[in-house]
C-alpha cells in the first residue's frame, strides 16, 4: 500500500493535499510515532496529541519562513517527520541520531531550540520583535501545554506581548496534563473556561435582555446606559488573556484539522498577539498511551500490542525508588517533613508519598522558583521542607537556592535526580553542571551518595542538620546492594576510606566511586597499587582527609559526572592550593567544557573516557607519565 | 515637644492610639525616614509610600505571631521603625547597622528575608501552609508592588495559592511604578481597574434592571434565567486575580488608615487567599520625592530643603555611564543592537538609549527570565541583543542564559553592572556570584574592563564576536582615564601585560588590576619585584600567558572581587593543573565562604584585605612564607 507519508518530503506537499487525505496521513504519522517510539523510547503521548495541530500549522503556514516555536519540545516528533526527517526518525534519541527535542543545529525547520519549560512566548516574541525591526512580514507561532503554561515565565512573556502589541499567535495545547496530572488555580481556570457559555452568546442575551426593557423614567435609561458600557468587562472564557492584552479564540478541538486551519488562517489576519486554545488528548489514537498518559508522556521501549513496558532484567532498584521508600518511612516518624514537586510526582518518586501524606505533599506545577521558595516559607515556620527535583530543572531556581535558602541559612533539603548523564534527552537535561552552580554558595552542604544505602544515610542525615542540603543522585538503577534497615548519620564532611592505595589514590563521589572500585582492580593487574576514597561530601570536603592524602601519596585522582570547570575536581584543587600543597599531582576526570551529546549513559561514559577501564587506562598514564589518546 | 513616636517601642502599643494619633505618627515617621535617608542614602520612595499602609497592618495583626513578608522588602523602613528599631534606624545600610531589607537574623518581627523581587506571595504561601498543618491560626500577610507582581514567580505563587485555598492575605500595593516606570499588560490592566466599576456596582445594575423586565414568555424568561448563571462571570476589577482563585478587594486608597484597617479586619474573617488592592503614592509626604519617585527610589544622601543629590566631588565617570554612552554609539553603526532592560533603565544606564533607539528598545519588567529568552528570540533571527543586567538579578537566568543562550551559541551579550562588591544594600545585592556561576558553561564567553576604556573596547568586541558574551563592571566611579574616540578589538582570550616582575606576578581581573599596580609600587619598596597582568578574559582564560608564568615565575597572586569558590583564581589553578604546572605556587585572593555583609565598598575591602595595602602585605607573607594577620 502506497502511504502518503512516504511522498512528504517537506511541508510544501502537504499544501496538495486534501482533507481527507491529511487525515489519512495523520494515522499513518500515528502509526510511525508509535512503531518508532515503541523501540527507541521517547515522549510517545505528547506527541500524539499534536498530529492534526501540526499537520494544521504546516497546511496553513510556511516554514521556515515562518517560525513555530514548541515549548518543551518533547511534542515535536510530528514536526520532524514533516520537515524532510521521515527517514532519519527511527534514529530519533540515539547518539549522532535526531534529537528527541528541536534543535537548530539539526534543520532549518527547527526556529529554536527547546527543553526546559515555558521558554517558547519570550522566544516567540523576540523572534516577532526581530521581524517588525527587519519589516519582515513572517508569521510567528509559540505552540505552548497548559502545564508549561504554569511557570512563570511564560506569564512574564504574556505580560510583556500584551503590552508591546506585535503580531504573534500562541497556541495553547490544552490538554489537560502537563508530565502528571496538571495543578494550580489556571489548570481549574481552564477547565471552567471548557464548558463556560461563550462569549458571543452571553453577549447576545443580554443585548436581546436590553432591548426588552422598557425605557421608562431616567435611572432607568442611565442604568442601560453604564450596562452597555459595562459590557466590555463581561468575562468571557480567555478573560484572563485578554486582560493581558491578547485576543482569545477558543475553545477549540485540536484535533478538527478542518477547523484548526479556519481558524489559523483567520489568525494571520487579526491584529497584535492572539491566543488560540484548542483541545487535544494526548496520547490520542494509540488506546493505552490514552488512557494513560503520564506512563507514556516519556517512556521505555515498549510492547505495541500490550502497551507494556519492556522492562530491563536487573534486580537493582533505582535510586528514585529508593529516594520514594525511605523518604516515606522518614516522613512516618519526622512529622516536619514536607515534600514538594514541581509537577512530576511520578518522576521524582513523590506520588507514593502523596498518597500516604497528602497533607505534607505539595504539587506546585511547573514553577522551580516558586517551589523554592515556598519550602523556604515552610521551614521559616518550623517545618522540614524537601524539594525533589531533576538537576536540570534545579538550574531554574539557582537564584531562589541562594537567596531565598542559603542566606537565610534554612533547613530546606533538595534532592536532585537525574543528576549526572541522563542519556537519550541529551544536552538540554544532562544534569552534569549542579556541582558547578552550587557549590560556591555559603551555607549549603552538597552530598552525593556512592549507592542506594548511603543515599538513605545521606537523606537521614540531611534533615537532621537544620541547614540548607544537596543530595544529587543518578537517573536509573543503583548498585544492587543491600539497604539496611538502620539509619547511619554521617558526620558532615566526612569521606569514606574504602581501599588504599601506595601509588595512587582516587578521590571520587557518587556513582563515580564504584567505576573507581572496578578500575583500582584493573590497575593491580598492572601492578599499581590504587586506592579509592568516596568523598561523599563535594562541600564541605573532608579537610582532614586531603591533608592526609597530600601529606601520604604522591597521584590523586579526582572523579565526578560533572562538568570538569568549577566542580568537584576543582574544590579539591582549592582545597590543596589553600594549604600549598603544591607537591600532590592531581588528575581531574570529569565532562570537558562543551554540551554532552545525547546517548545512552555506558555509550557517553565511553566517550567522555569515564569506564572503569578508561579510568584505570588514564589513571596508569598519568602516573607513568605516558600520552594517552 | 513630644512626640508619640519617641513612645513607640513595639507595635502593641500602637493599638492604644487613636487615629488622629496614628496620622500624627505617620508624619512624625515620615520625617524620620526622611532625616535618616538623607544622611545614610537609602530606599527613599517606596517607605515614604507604605506609612499608613504599615501602620494600618501593625495595628490590626498581632506581628510577630502574624507574618509580614515584604516583597522586595525595600519599603520595609516604617516596619523597621515600629517594631522596637526606631533608636537603631540612624544605623540603616552602615556596616554593622541595620540592613535596608527585611533580616531574619535582625529581629523576629522580620518573617522572611527579602531583597529579591517576586518571592513574598511564595514565601507567604509556605507560611500558610505550615500555619495549617501545625494547626495555628496566625495571620499571613505579603506586600508586593505592582512592579514585583510582573515577576514570573509572582504568578506561580498566585497560581498555586489560589489553588490551594488557603487563608494568606496578599496585599498589592499599587503606585504605578517599579523602580523605573512600569511596563506590561498587567501594569495596563491595574490601570483599568483604578477607573473601572466596581463589581457591586455592575452587579447592582444588573440586578435592578432585571427586575424590571417583564417576564412575559418563556424565551425571556430562559433568558434571564441563563444571565443570572453568567453574572458570575461578570468582569469584575480584578477578574484576573479571581480567576486564579483570589477574592478581590479594591483599589482602596493605601493612605487612607481607617480604610484600610475597616478592609483588613474584614480580610481577616474571610475565607481563602484575599488579594487586597491598595493604591499608594511613591515617595508620599515628601514633595521632591513624589514629583521623582523613580530619582528617589534609592538614593544616596540628599539635602532636605531642595531634595538634590550631594554630589561626591569625582569627576570619573561611572561605569554605568561609560556603558551608556558607548552603546549608543555602537548602536549608531550596528542596526542590529537592541538593548534590554528588566525595569532597570535608569540603573543601567538604558534609559537614554530608549529615547534615541525606542524601537531597539525594550524593558520587559522585572523578569529576567524572559529578557534572557527574548534575547535568544533575537538572536535566532539575526539581531544582536544586550540585556543590561545587575550582576545579582541576573541570578534569576542561570538557566535561561545556559540553556536558550549559550546552548544554542546565540549572539547575545549580557552587561552585567554592580559586579563585585555593591556596598549598602549588602548580601542580598552583592554580585559576587557571577564568575563561579557563568564559567562553567561552555560557549560563553566573559570578560571583565580593568578601566573605563577597556569597557567601551570590551563591549566593541563583544558585539563582533558573534557569541554569548558576558561582560561585567563594577557599581560606581571608573579610573577616570582617558576613553579613546576609536575602538580597539581585543583577541578572545588575550590578556595584557601591565608590568613586569621577577619575583612574582600578579593575575587580576576587572576592578583589581588597578589595585594591583598599586600594590606592585608597595612591594618594591619592600624590595619586591612584582608585576601585574591583567587578564581581561575570565573565559576563555589565556593559556599561553598562563604557561609563560608558570615557567618563568615561581609566585601568582590571582586577585578578583569573586567568591574564590570556583571563581576566576579557580579557573587558574584548573588551568595550571590541566598543564601538569605542579611547581608555580598560586596565592588566590578573593572572597571567602560566607555571605558579604552591608558597607561601603572601601570598608568590605579592607575588611576582607583586598586594598592595595593588604594586597602587598599579603603577597609579601606568601612568598616570604609569613603568617600574616
Amino acid at each position: 500500500m502506497n502511504k502518503i507519508l512516504d511522498k512528504v518530503d517537506s511541508p510544501k506537499q502537504l499544501k496538495q493535499l486534501s482533507l481527507i487525505q491529511l487525515n489519512k496521513l495523520a494515522g499513518e504519522i500515528r502509526e510511525l510515532i508509535i512503531r518508532t517510539i515503541a523501540e527507541n523510547g521517547g515522549h510517545l503521548a505528547p506527541s500524539l496529541g499534536v498530529v492534526e495541530l501540526t499537520l494544521a500549522l504546516h497546511t496553513v503556514f510556511d516554514c521556515p519562513e515562518d517560525k513555530f516555536i514548541w515549548d518543551v519540545g518533547h511534542q515535536s516528533y510530528v514536526h520532524k517527520i514533516l520537515t524532510g526527517r521521515r527517514d532519519a526518525f527511527s534514529t530519533i534519541r540515539t547518539q549522532g541520531g535526531l534529537s528527541g527535542f528541536p534543535k537548530r543545529s539539526e534543520s532549518p525547520y527547527d526556529s529554536f531550540g527547546t527543553g526546559h519549560s515555558s521558554t517558547s512566548i519570550s522566544a516567540a516574541l523576540g523572534m516577532a520583535i526581530a521581524r517588525d525591526l527587519s519589516k519582515k512580514n513572517n508569521y510567528v507561532v509559540a505552540v505552548i501545554g497548559d502545564g508549561s503554561m504554569t511557570g512563570g515565565q511564560a506569564f512574564e512573556a504574556l505580560n510583556h506581548a500584551g503590552d508591546l502589541g506585535k503580531h504573534l499567535i500562541v497556541i495553547l495545547n490544552d490538554n489537560e496534563m502537563s508530565i502528571d496530572k496538571n495543578v494550580g488555580a489556571l489548570s481549574e481556570y481552564l477547565s471552567t473556561m471548557r464548558t463556560a457559555p461563550t462569549y458571543n452568546k452571553v453577549k447576545h442575551d443580554l443585548e436581546f435582555l436590553l432591548k426588552k426593557i422598557p425605557t421608562i423614567g431616567e435611572s432607568v435609561a442611565k442604568v442601560v446606559e453604564r450596562l452597555k458600557d459595562s459590557l466590555r468587562f463581561l468575562l468571557v472564557p480567555g478573560e484572563l488573556f485578554e486582560e493581558l492584552g491578547f485576543k482569545y479564540v477558543g475553545p477549540i478541538d485540536g484535533h478538527n484539522i478542518e477547523l484548526m486551519r479556519e481558524v489559523l488562517e483567520k489568525a494571520k489576519t487579526m491584529q497584535g498577539p492572539i491566543l488560540i486554545h484548542t483541545l487535544t488528548r494526548k496520547g490520542k489514537g494509540y488506546l493505552p498511551a490514552e488512557c494513560e498518559s503520564d506512563k507514556f508522556h516519556g517512556v521505555g521501549p515498549f510492547c505495541i500490542e500490550t502497551g507494556e513496558i519492556i522492562k530491563k532484567t536487573t534486580n537493582k532498584p533505582t535510586y528514585t525508588s529508593v529516594f520514594s521508600k525511605v523518604l516515606i518511612e522518614l516522613a512516618k516518624e519526622n512529622k516536619n517533613i514536607v515534600a514538594i514537586t514541581a509537577a512530576m510526582p511520578e518522576g521524582t518518586g513523590l506520588k507514593k508519598f502523596g498518597e500516604i501524606y497528602p497533607d505534607r505533599f505539595l504539587d506546585v506545577g511547573i514553577a522551580e522558583q516558586h517551589a523554592v521558595t515556598v519550602a523556604a516559607g515552610l521551614a521559616c515556620e518550623g517545618k522540614q521542607p524537601i524539594i525533589a527535583l531533576y538537576s536540570t530543572f534545579a538550574q531554574r531556581a539557582y537564584d531562589q537556592i541562594l537567596h531565598d535558602v542559603c542566606l537565610q541559612k534554612l533547613p530546606v533539603v533538595f534532592a536532585l535526580d537525574r543528576a549526572g548523564i541522563v542519556g537519550e534527552d541529551g544536552p538540554t537535561h544532562h544534569g552534569v553542571f549542579d556541582y558547578s552552580y552550587l557549590r560556591h554558595i555559603p551555607n549549603l552542604t552538597i552530598m552525593a551518595p556512592k549507592d542506594e544505602n548511603e543515599l538513605k544515610d545521606m537523606l537521614a542525615t540531611a534533615f537532621s542538620l537544620r541547614t540548607p542540603v544537596v543530595i544529587r543522585y543518578p537517573r536509573g538503577n543503583g548498585l544492587g546492594v543491600e539497604v539496611k534497615t538502620e539509619y547511619q548519620h554521617i558526620p558532615v564532611g566526612m569521606s569514606e576510606e574504602i581501599s588504599i592505595g601506595s601509588d595512587v589514590m582516587f578521590l571520587a563521589v557518587g556513582a563515580m566511586v564504584d567505576s573507581c572500585v572496578e578500575a583500582v582492580n584493573l590497575l593491580k593487574e598492572k601492578n599499581v597499587s590504587a586506592g579509592v576514597i568516596n568523598a561523599r561530601f563535594i562541600k564541605p570536603l573532608d579537610e582532614r582527609m586531603i591533608e592526609v592524602l597530600a601529606k601520604t601519596v604522591k597521584y590523586i585522582v579526582t572523579i565526578e559526572d560533572n562538568m570538569l570547570a568549577g566542580g568537584f575536581g576543582s574544590a579539591v584543587l582549592e582545597a590543596l592550593n589553600e594549604r600549598e600543597f603544591c607537591d600532590t599531582k592531581v588528575l581531574r576526570l570529569g565532562y570537558p567544557d562543551k554540551f554532552i551529546e545525547q546517548g545512552k549513559r555506558e555509550n557517553l561514559l565511553e566517550l567522555y573516557k569515564l569506564t572503569p577501564a578508561h579510568i584505570a587506562a588514564r589513571t596508569y598514564a598519568f602516573i607513568r607519565n605516558i600520552e594517552v589518546r
